[in-house]
């Protein structure tokens, strides 16, 4: 792992340092969903670059929160998975779920519908 | 208010829409423990910059979850308030808080000393 950047010792700007982005958590929702492979982390709805993909995935694993494995030898080709510490961001992600469909979603209920895990 | 950029319907993603950055949180935290005007939100361990800290707090009006008041008008100086949107936020520091505490501090109990929160 890489030396980590951490601001203070506030256990919330800690944690915004590891995921206070906009699309880390993104990437674990998608995982948690059941999505395992390249491709279908870039089938989604926000429209992820392959860029940002390639390097959120590297993060995710820099920072712990991913282990990726060889499915296929030649080409070599991952699948990811969650450790236990990015299972561990659940019930931030719920958090953030709940406090989106009623501040959010509210005003426009008709976009909640095409949400992968709504 | 401005007009919002949202990537997707995922309830999810539209919170990181609004809340995914560094910053934001760490705002909405010092309003929360008490904190109102823009020399106590510089006064942090985070050492936030004040072209961030205006930035953040005009995003935070811009969003509608928090309001600012006069208390003084000459010069004129603001206090700074939560709406009913921004407080909702509070299940979201505590996840976050929770997660770091058991993934982040227990590996470095001594950071934890220093938080504003813990």
């Amino acid at each position: 792992m890489n030396e980590k950047i951490r601001r203070s010792p506030c256990p919330i700007a800690t944690a915004l340092d590891v995921i206070g982005d906009k699309w880390t958590l993104v990437v674990v929702r998608d995982i948690l969903g059941g999505k395992k492979r390249y491709g279908e982390f870039l089938d989604g709805p926000e429209r992820i670059t392959t860029n940002i993909l390639a390097q959120r995935l590297k993060y995710l694993e820099d920072e712990g929160l991913v282990l990726k494995f060889a499915y296929c030898e030649h080409p070599i080709r991952y699948e990811y998975e969650l450790t236990e510490k990015g299972r561990a961001l659940t019930p931030v992600l719920d958090a953030l779920k709940a406090w989106s469909i009623e501040w959010e979603m509210k005003k426009d209920p008709g976009r909640a519908a095409g949400c992968p895990i709504a």
